[in-house]
């Protein structure tokens, strides 16, 4: 094992109606006044909304509303998020949704406290203040719920980038799993795929070693696989749903990769570029990466994929795990291919350009270069 | 899955040397003065306590010394720390040392801002307030690094009772595996099943369901077996002292029994009582009760069983997995009889009647009458 620091200060209130405890909660720290943060139709039609608004007004927190928050979140609207933070004095920030209205919601945390553009902490600017930002969760998929990150797309650039910092842990999260059940099939299915995709990324990059940390990462790949089969034949089913949730949480909770040492996030960085480029959903982006990449990096590191394939699937082989996991996609009814979310196959030297600013970025571009990328992308063509 | 709260707001900095990062821990945080707090000779001997001092020096923070704490700490030592504590005017506790030093620290954090006596905590008044406390651990056993538990003997009372409390968390704990390394081989064991009875009790004793939870034992069983089997014959292996430290602070940072809803600790209770009564050491006292309260216990609940010794040890049928535990506990070299620690079996009527007023105050006192725990105790003479 390596060194390593952990700290998750996030409080997280797990169960049926726990969303009305936000009132009493936001009270308690003190907050008088928070930005309520959502996106469109579905925390209105579904009533969540309103029911939050009241029960605010119960403990007496005012509130200002600002919905319009996309799927891929984008800058644009972000910037007038914190316009209207700091015009109205907020004290908190309030997001109720899913992992985009989460990370466009920390982005206004963030931007609320900075006296220039908000968009510099996606590009280099270490973050030192944010305001204290609270959570409803309505999507089990991106763990934003118990960690620091934030990803915005850029719209001008095209850049769909990231903040990943203490001060963007959110206080308190409240889940409430029932709250997903009315989650569409194919929603839900590109959140397993999203959370799996979460704990792969250091499962296979790091060294060996680590065991503790496979077997963690195991046990969460296992309960989305077994939690997400009775979804999607079953979407009301609470047991299946609250223990997706809270796996999906795991997955991007910083407790997997304690003590792995350096890895990276390689199926992340070429699929913000899918996100970015086509505005595909993000679980579709990394269905269709996923198993590309894994035929491209077992060759070179074939162990990890062995012991997947035994752990996961019961199969033998790097190449039967992968088989396995890239059949479960497709019964699960996410794109595997390019062509599955009409991509042509001839964009793939636009998109491996994009994604290798990202891997400079990221500090693995020597390794992703555009070559290699568009390598990986021949393999998600079919 | 059952409605929870999940909050640890416990940073852990892990890793060599990291006990060299406490000064300026301690000073970032405005911490001017602390009580050190310590066992007595192994820290002295190593050099630890004299470099933790230097490191101080290093960063301006003063310090009191309170050395002697024992192991199953008693009272009257910590009165006498509160008091130091309060005289000096210390701003936090460190505790350098084991689960001992750290349960001592504990309960004279919470002591040092109350008006009465400490142990008034310990026998059902709410903790409200405590001092900051940071750690550094040199045994991998209790878990005290990462939660709010403490559990001190009263010696005249003959009682041995916990505080649990948000306030008693530390603040910053330091793992650093090398320190590990000195260990003794009996207390390396006693640690491994001290970690291992931690996560067994929810796991047994909780309602069906919960997988993720499971699997997230099973991981943890499964490191701290291997890891064990690797010290067991090379103290020095720093990679399965790591893993093991890691196993057994997240066996009891309240990650594994979330939403799995009402649970017991009936083989912690029942030891408590062994420890308190004859001094023996912790995961000693627990490696005699465990097998027999599963014995016990399986025979009214048996399918958890057959999963725990299909899961862990491969084999099928509830007996073959407490048979193949047992066994486990015998190569490592721990009690498994009471004989085996000295313990008279004719004692269990003494034993049974200290342990029942426990259950009572752990709210299990009409299952584990003193019948019961007689009979369960049976089990354990040879």
């Amino acid at each position: 094992m390596y060194d390593f620091e952990f700290h998750n200060p996030t409080r997280i209130i797990f169960g049926r109606n726990q969303e009305e405890s936000i009132g009493a909660v936001l009270k308690v720290a003190g907050i008088a006044k928070v930005l309520l943060v959502y996106g469109s139709q579905s925390v209105q039609k579904s009533g969540l909304l309103d029911r939050v608004k009241a029960n605010l007004g119960l403990s007496a927190v005012s509130f200002v509303e600002f919905g319009g928050v996309v799927s891929n979140p984008v800058l644009s609207h972000a910037r007038k998020g914190v316009a209207l933070a700091k015009a109205e004095k907020v004290d908190a920030i309030l997001a109720v949704g899913g992992g985009s209205v989460l990370d466009e919601g920390k982005a206004i945390a963030v931007g609320a406290l900075a006296a220039g553009d908000v968009w510099q902490f996606f590009i280099g600017t270490a973050v030192t203040a944010a305001l204290p930002i609270y959570t409803i969760l309505t999507l089990a998929a991106t763990g934003s719920e118990m960690n620091g990150n934030s990803v915005v797309t850029n719209e001008e650039t095209k850049q769909k980038y990231n903040i990943s910092s203490p001060f963007t842990y959110p206080r308190v999260s409240i889940l409430n799993p029932e709250l997903t059940c009315s989650v569409p099939p194919d929603y839900s299915s590109y959140g397993a795929v999203d959370a799996i995709a979460h704990v792969i990324e250091a499962y296979f990059t790091k060294k060996p070693g680590s065991r503790l940390q496979d077997r963690l990462v195991e046990s969460i790949i296992k309960t989305v696989i077994a939690s997400h089969n009775v979804i999607h034949k079953d979407p009301d089913n609470y047991e299946a749903r609250a223990e997706f949730m809270w796996a999906a949480t795991l997955a991007l909770n910083g407790l997997t990769p304690t003590g792995v040492g350096d890895y990276a996030f390689p199926n992340h960085m070429i699929e913000h570029s899918l996100s970015a480029l086509y505005n595909i959903a993000h679980g579709a982006g990394l269905a269709i990466v996923m198993p590309a990449w894994m035929r491209w990096y077992s060759r070179q590191h074939p162990a990890q994929f062995e012991r997947f394939a035994d752990k996961i699937f019961g199969v033998q082989g790097a190449e039967a795990g992968i088989n396995a996991l890239e059949k479960w996609f497709q019964e699960i009814g996410v794109p595997v291919r390019l062509q599955d979310a009409g991509i042509a196959g001839g964009d793939i030297a636009l998109i491996a350009a994009n994604a290798a600013d990202l891997a400079t970025l990221w500090g693995i571009g020597a390794v992703y270069t555009k070559g290699v990328i568009a390598e990986i992308l021949a393999l998600a063509v079919e």
